[in-house]
């Protein structure tokens, strides 16, 4: 095993955010990527609940606290820069706001 | 099915960016994250493998040309927001610059 990262290793981008992948732990699809802040990130470890910060609202988000479909944080992976995370989680319901399970369920045209 | 994503549906961040999940096809381990611009998502369709820029380095980077450890797409999938793809690869060798498969080997200190 390898040593865990330490908080001071992290590193923030300029606007203070690390981008977040969220997994779900048992189909190991990618539900989506989210940012997050100093804030955001101890949130989530002191519920075991993803928090982000939103880029374009410019304020902390409790995932699903409106709608229910919150993720459980199963575990947290730091990449090897300490600039990104990846959380495996178990969804208490879709990721997008579209209702889909995944964020990720477009391809991109002429990339076939 | 949904209809494919437009290039001109695309949000690219403020510095030209949009941020790049790799995802291993076979064992859909989430390998690691980085950056493309235009140019690197226009590389990255036309040859097959991925390429990212550097923002660290300030470069166009085609991932695995020096090492051989380049990814084959297999497939690409853009976000709900239309700022985040998903590439589903075949690996060719260790996506981490350490040797290891995945970028995201380490946890984080205190939050287990």
């Amino acid at each position: 095993m390898s040593e865990p990262v330490q908080w001071s290793e992290l590193h923030w981008d300029k606007d203070g955010l690390l981008a977040a992948v969220v997994q779900d732990a048992r189909t190991r699809a990618v539900l989506m990527v989210a940012w997050m802040n100093e804030q955001a990130l101890r949130l989530t470890l002191e519920t075991g609940e993803t928090h982000f910060w939103s880029r374009s609202r410019g304020e902390l988000w409790h995932k699903g606290a409106t709608s229910g479909n919150r993720q459980r944080v199963i575990a947290l992976w730091v990449d090897c820069e300490g600039n990104t995370l990846l959380l495996q989680v178990e969804p208490l319901g879709p990721a997008c706001h579209t209702g889909a399970a995944s964020c990720f369920f477009r391809s991109l045209a002429g990339a076939s």
